[in-house]
């Protein structure tokens, strides 16, 4: 099963608003369609937000219009999203090949795809080795968010490590953080534990500083939207907050993220911009405040695994 | 408008599992009645909890029963919820008046709902010139869970800061979390503040640390279940990551909460019981993790108001 993946001409995603009700896959066969998943959170996760550029991009070369045209459309599906760097560079990748025409720039879409697979494989071994190193045996984790194969292509990022801790029998437990306000982590994340079998309790996000001062938790892992040049990581809301627990307990905070989340023209999470959500996410009608994503200074980051390295600070 | 009050031989309450859907009353005849509202949150927060214990025990005196079965109902409202501490003191005051007949034993109820709204108006004025000598004009505030007239008997306790300040003229602006997993911030208190003409919007729990590291909170103030002998606060669940980012952020971090709230018989945070509440509330049919309370170190608190004076920490 992958979330998104190229089809007979079109993108087909599994539907994340439709989860864990109902596995629905969606055919985007135009820009729009694919823009409008993106916004409305159909297709999300750094990684698999990279192949949804890329793929959009190929879209766009289909349509065979104008240049001035195609790079409207290209633009479209750079800035769906602001914060993510995987969206426009993933984009970018495959708008390099626009030039060579539309065949030119799907292969660099489907390449886009394979390597967010070997990379989310490389994650998984490296962070499972990594918590052996950093945690001894069995160590119980906190998760936040999604960062299994819904938010890859398949595999996953931090939740790839998890489940390769299962496989290889060092995993302690797991507490998923309910990540709202559109609970990634109660209805995503559980779902995948729940499908391969893993034992896991659900929190409520205010609850993960207290569960690790209380001594129920090991270490956190969770994912990135964006790590800065200096290490400051940029994810979703409440990590920010689960990182100062960490701290606080004295127990790692590591993020797992692919090479391709790792932003090196971005100095530092001030630079960022952060994408406030429609308060109407938070409390229908109520006046709200949204902001999607925090940054995480890099002093209280342990350790950000890549498909390539560990990089450490904190 | 009372939260808790005595009418014509039973306990009336607002049942607040109703808001903000729709504004009920409850009437409670019998202890039992009195418990299961007291377990399921019907009525909540610290101040109208001792209200409600000391007028459990009328209605265990009205019943006219043994001493055995008399002590045994005052039991069951002592431990109807294990963390907040007046509660049982409530209970007790009125349990002491036992000997002296039922008419007594109503007499020290009302004497101690009596004392709440006092407490309320005293703690309102206390806590706004706290505000302005640490925060200077128009502080912009954080607070967490439902500390208002609802969770006392009319009034408030941090809360009640908050709409004194609003009556002055010297509030900035006010974000409500909105308290998982019962929502009581976007229900309840988001509900008072609209019912009040006060501006304010909701966050979720996660983002309460992000905003202040972002500039938009200038101190955050919330209420107490329970204060220990060393100042540790024991509070809704989220408390502590709220302060953790007060901490982080250097600005103020205040409780409010009434004397009989401060347990000099409770040395520190952790000889306290928290309660651990059914999972059903987090995740539905999943399985969960749900702590009603946490635990904030004296250390990350810089000033607890009561109704008679204010204790400097952190």
């Amino acid at each position: 099963m992958r979330t998104i993946d190229w089809v007979d001409g079109a993108v087909e995603i599994i539907d994340q608003t439709a989860l864990p009700a109902e596995l629905r896959t969606l055919r985007l066969s135009t820009v729009e369609e694919l823009v409008g998943a993106v916004r409305r959170l159909a297709v999300r996760g750094a990684p698999a937000l990279g192949v949804a550029g890329a793929m959009g991009v190929a879209l766009a070369a289909a349509t065979g219009g104008s240049v001035a045209r195609t790079a409207q459309l290209v633009r479209s599906v750079e800035t769906a999203r602001p914060t993510a760097v995987n969206l426009a560079r993933g984009a970018r990748r495959a708008a390099a090949q626009l030039p060579h025409g539309f065949d030119a720039v799907l292969a660099e879409a489907l390449a886009v795809r394979d390597e967010e697979i070997a990379s989310s494989m490389a994650m998984a071994v490296r962070g499972a080795d990594l918590f052996a190193e950093l945690c001894g045996a069995s160590p119980r984790l906190l998760t936040h968010c999604n960062t299994g194969g819904l938010a890859c292509v398949t595999g996953g990022t931090a939740l790839g490590v998890v489940m390769e801790m299962h496989q290889r029998g060092t995993l302690g437990g797991v507490i998923a953080s309910e990540t709202r306000p559109l609970l990634q982590g109660a209805r995503l994340t559980a779902w995948e534990l729940s499908r391969a079998g893993v034992p896991f309790r659900v929190a409520v996000d205010g609850a993960g500083p207290y569960l690790m001062a209380r001594g129920e938790v090991d270490a956190v892992v969770l994912g990135a939207d964006r790590v800065c040049a200096n290490g400051d990581v940029v994810n979703k809301i409440g990590t920010y907050a689960h990182a100062l627990g960490a701290k606080a307990a004295g127990i790692p905070f590591v993020v797992v993220a692919p090479e391709s989340t790792v932003d090196n023209d971005t100095p530092t999470g001030a630079a960022v911009e952060i994408e406030d959500r429609d308060g109407v996410e938070v409390a229908g009608g109520l006046p709200a405040v949204n902001p999607a994503f925090d940054v995480t200074p890099h002093a209280l980051v342990t350790a950000v695994v890549t498909d390539r390295r560990v990089l450490r600070f904190g």
